[in-house]
């Protein structure tokens, strides 16, 4: 019997013969990523408890098999593709979705690694409550674990990692912690669950975790706000934050090249700003709040707060101020990545900097990109509230050079040497390392941060059979 | 020339004359701890700063010399002490308290390890922001992180690691691993500084930190709740979480036996019932918002909640509702623990269960108590909003056995094994481990956390030269 086809035998025997997949046309899924990453599987593993987890994190350890975790497969960095070399075997959570326990006194939920955001929220929703990571997919909470998510309203919640109070994780040789506490305070020495949170699954396979979760907001208000300049929008940001911080949930900022495209294909959303020119940024606020209506008026307070402004000081920095409904709003926000492809291809950036400098920092990139890639157009738009900003880049292949390989890894080099060496930031704000970033990691990354990870997986994975990121 | 003698002379001449302590009456308040602790030091140094401090370290690790890092010594479990051996180094951090930085756009301060929290929250206070880690003592950043310290208002802000973005520490070989980045967002692989946030400053020295700050609320509104049951106490936390999340800044709950000696000991303090005896519960509510009186009347909407939940179905289970000013109100919060010091001698656990538990576990663990150990008081008091319970218990002298090590030690022993085996709890819900708790880490540890643990102190502590608290 062929070795792969040994292997299938025995994962059949272990975990059922529908729990495991071996045609090309059934593995295909696994094998490609949302936007980068492609890959070939050995074969792919959907085991439905810890349990059955342990057992083949074990048999693979003892095989030297290598190992690629999967969730929902949505992740933007490719680190959950197996590689090209068809010898690894994909660990498929979809089917460890049993375990969905909400806690409505402590405010928790337990849940396996393999349960969706969606499913979570449709279990919440009749205890009134909510687990706040918004995000434009719908991926497994082990998914968003090992991937750290932040989304749309950090601003207010925080990321995966600020609302995570438990794990259960199964090592590569199958060993299974159960760190499933539900503890809002545990003072007990090293945090463990952190080396899971954002390591793209190289430590150990997530398979449940214990989230804290909140009451769901009974209003929200939104407002459009036309800006002049960068300076402009972190001035509003200063003054918004320091009046109505307990209820301040967003702050999405639009550059002029982001928005245009979105009314050019899709002239079914509303423009407010009419036929005329959007001003150079167009800030999205977002204000909503646990009580109700009769206790605070939370539209008029957005509205009078924005009237202050208008009036101050700083006034003349805003051009419009528009209030509307969320939904209409957030669709001009969710509308814009795909917009932008319509225009050409879509080279995305996901940096980060400090808030104070961001400004800055898009100045900067706008004049590096003018001056040594003229034919690409910066359509740059981010959550300016966490120092987030996805810069797309836009090249039109009618009017500019192929984008050969070289020429776009030069192109990040240079806009990441920029954020990084240049603004104090980051090269993935919040899609995470995978093979995607792999070269920036080894050339950002302090060698002290890279001897710890060593260390780590020296003891946890000595065979380095698990994930493709290489954080070492 | 005596060995101690040497390592002064070559330690005088390394940071100064006046950066180096030898005379007992010097060392006595590095040696003693605020509750635990009272070692022997060889010397205590005070570099200024982290440069003097790498190569104080480096020096340290060449001569196999054992350092403990110590900031403002307020630690509650001895974990900032030297042992009695004579043979350490107290590495106190008060001289490096420069660095000072506010970025108000940013919403951030970055402070060197030493900086005292009174410090931060004066330079803070300009600016119209706040370090929101509310505690009873004034520590240094650098021991608050090396604690993860919570205190009164995590509900709202969460404790330090919730507020944590950057960290500049020295490894015991001397490295300065500069991660002192100002982002919010930044998920680059494994977050580093976790592994110093609550480990005791083991795996090396905090000389610096980014800390994300918010703006100071603009009104505060309190409220004292009588209570008939410890199940009463969390039908109103989670009623009032459900409609007032944004806001609800605290939720301290006192036992009729911890608010009693209040009133004895402080005839000045206005006791709310009068002469009539207090309820078995009574909870501090405290809202906060920066939202000024004009768009929300935080007193009104707290006064009407309370209203509204005494007249619904679960209401029976308060006694009064006294709305108040909250000076008045956290005096008597901050008068529990010297008043309990007033009745007798007082064993304090520092535990959390999930908050889910919290009524459950309290029944438990004083009926526990009043069948094995009846000459003891329970006088419980905590952070119920957090699932956190200081279980204090008096031990009057006059009608009690003396309290020998062994009987304190079982006692101790029994209590925990209720919260951590018998109700999902911890040991340590804030304090940390130290030489005080290290018996029940060694206990209730997970074997997998040790040995990550080991792997790291190898790795970066190989000599085992750091600290006191051993995790592996």
């Amino acid at each position: 019997m062929h070795e792969s086809a040994r292997i299938a035998a025995d994962l059949r025997a272990m975990l059922g013969a529908d729990a495991v997949l071996t045609e090309p046309e059934d593995l295909a899924r696994y094998e490609a990523g949302w936007r980068y990453g492609a890959g070939k599987a050995l074969a792919a593993a959907r085991p439905g408890t810890t349990a059955e987890i342990s057992k083949l994190m074990a048999y693979c350890q003892a095989r030297g098999l290598r190992v690629m975790p999967q969730g929902a497969n949505t992740g933007l960095v490719g680190a959950s593709n197996p590689d090209a070399s068809g010898e690894m075997l994909v660990l498929s959570l979809e089917r460890l979705n049993k375990r969905l326990e909400v806690d409505p006194v402590n405010r928790t939920a337990l849940v396996d690694g393999g349960v969706l955001l969606s499913s979570l929220n449709e279990a919440l929703a009749p205890h009134g409550l909510l687990f706040p990571i918004d995000l434009g997919a719908d991926p497994t909470l082990g998914g968003m674990i090992a991937t750290n998510t932040g989304g749309t309203r950090l601003l207010k919640y925080g990321d995966v990692r600020h609302n995570l109070q438990g794990l259960e994780v199964v090592l590569p040789d199958g060993t299974v912690v159960d760190a499933l506490n539900r503890l809002r305070k545990n003072n007990t020495g090293l945090d463990l669950k952190q080396l899971f949170v954002g390591t793209s699954g190289i430590y150990g396979v997530i398979t449940g975790a214990v989230v804290q979760v909140v009451p769901v907001p009974r209003q929200q208000a939104t407002a459009l706000v036309g800006c002049v300049s960068g300076e402009a929008v972190l001035a509003l940001l200063q003054s918004l934050e320091r009046d109505l911080a307990d209820v301040f949930t967003a702050f999405e900022v639009i550059s002029a090249n982001a928005l245009g495209p979105v009314f050019t294909h899709h002239p079914d959303l509303r423009n407010p700003y009419g036929t005329g020119q959007p001003p150079a940024y167009t800030a999205l606020v977002e204000l909503s709040s646990t009580l109700p209506g009769a206790a605070l008026d939370l539209a008029g307070v957005l509205e009078e707060r924005l009237g202050a402004f208008v009036e101050g000081e700083a006034g003349e920095g805003l051009t419009d101020v528009f209030m509307g409904k969320p939904d209409e709003f957030w669709a001009l926000r969710h509308h814009i990545s795909e917009s932008l492809r319509s225009e050409g291809k879509v080279l995305a950036f996901d940096i980060s900097v400090p808030r104070s400098r961001m400004a800055a920092f898009t100045e900067a990139a706008v004049a590096l990109l003018a001056e040594a890639y003229p034919f690409i157009r910066a359509c740059d738009f981010g959550h300016w509230g966490d120092g987030g900003t996805h810069l797309n880049l836009v090249w039109r292949e009618a009017d500019a050079p192929r984008p050969t390989a070289e020429v776009v890894a030069e192109l990040q080099t240079r806009i990441y040497d920029l954020a990084v060496r240049g603004f104090e930031g980051s090269y993935s704000a919040e899609h995470g390392v995978g093979p995607h970033n792999q070269r920036f990691y080894d050339a950002y990354t302090p060698a002290p941060v890279k001897a710890v990870n060593q260390a780590l997986k020296d003891r946890l994975d000595p065979d380095r059979l698990l994930g493709t990121t290489r954080l070492d």
